[in-house]
């Protein structure tokens, strides 16, 4: 995996971070169980604040994609099944802004078919974690 | 059009307003020419602070999706042609959620096309605004 930060993207870098992980994830780069770098230690590779990553796994964690533990470190968990409540809300909007556009119903969900076909490349098919 | 103000949401409040804004105009609640309150009536009829209504007011014209002029006031005006380039990212990021989540790609699509349909209610079938 490969997180990096975009200085021109209009994201802040903690949510560059909890996307480009997440990301990841459903890529089939980084599986349950998968160790991610220390706080200090990607604050330090990536040359940002230390908060700014402690931000980005406080998130992730609340939001049930990995587990920190002081003994073993920060690896990748998943919890719940499928995504929370909320998540409609948000796609929701990501796809108003496509409509609201112009773009036809048609190729917006042609968009988004091609997104989840890039998706779980190492993964098995029924979406399970491999 | 009904804004409103969630403070148990975890968007910041010019951000709701902005997503609220865009998807109103993919549902078809409002339509290219119509007029929005002026910042300081929203921001009254909400009781939220003038600024972040401005906030709101100045992503959504960035984003070509109002146009702001000082004689005639606050109007929906789309500018482009389809969603700007950064678009697919935000979807990519908002896909990549429920599959990280292990929820399998046809449901995800299947929630995209509920979502689609929803939309555009009093708009032509094609996409193109009223």
């Amino acid at each position: 995996m490969l997180l990096n930060v975009d200085l021109s993207d209009q994201r802040p870098v903690y949510q560059q971070l909890r996307d480009q992980v997440v990301e990841a994830i459903a890529d089939g780069v980084i599986h349950e169980g998968n160790r991610l770098p220390t706080t200090r230690q990607l604050a330090a590779d990536l040359a940002v604040n230390f908060h700014t990553v402690a931000k980005a796994y406080d998130l992730l964690r609340q939001e049930g994609f990995i587990q920190v533990s002081r003994k073993t470190g920060t690896a990748v968990r998943i919890t719940g099944e499928g995504p929370a409540p909320e998540w409609r809300a948000g796609l929701r909007t990501v796809l108003a802004e496509a409509f609201a556009k112009g773009m036809p119903k048609e190729e917006i969900l042609a968009a988004c078919r091609e997104v989840l076909d890039s998706f779980g490349a190492s993964r098995r098919t029924d979406g399970s974690l491999a």
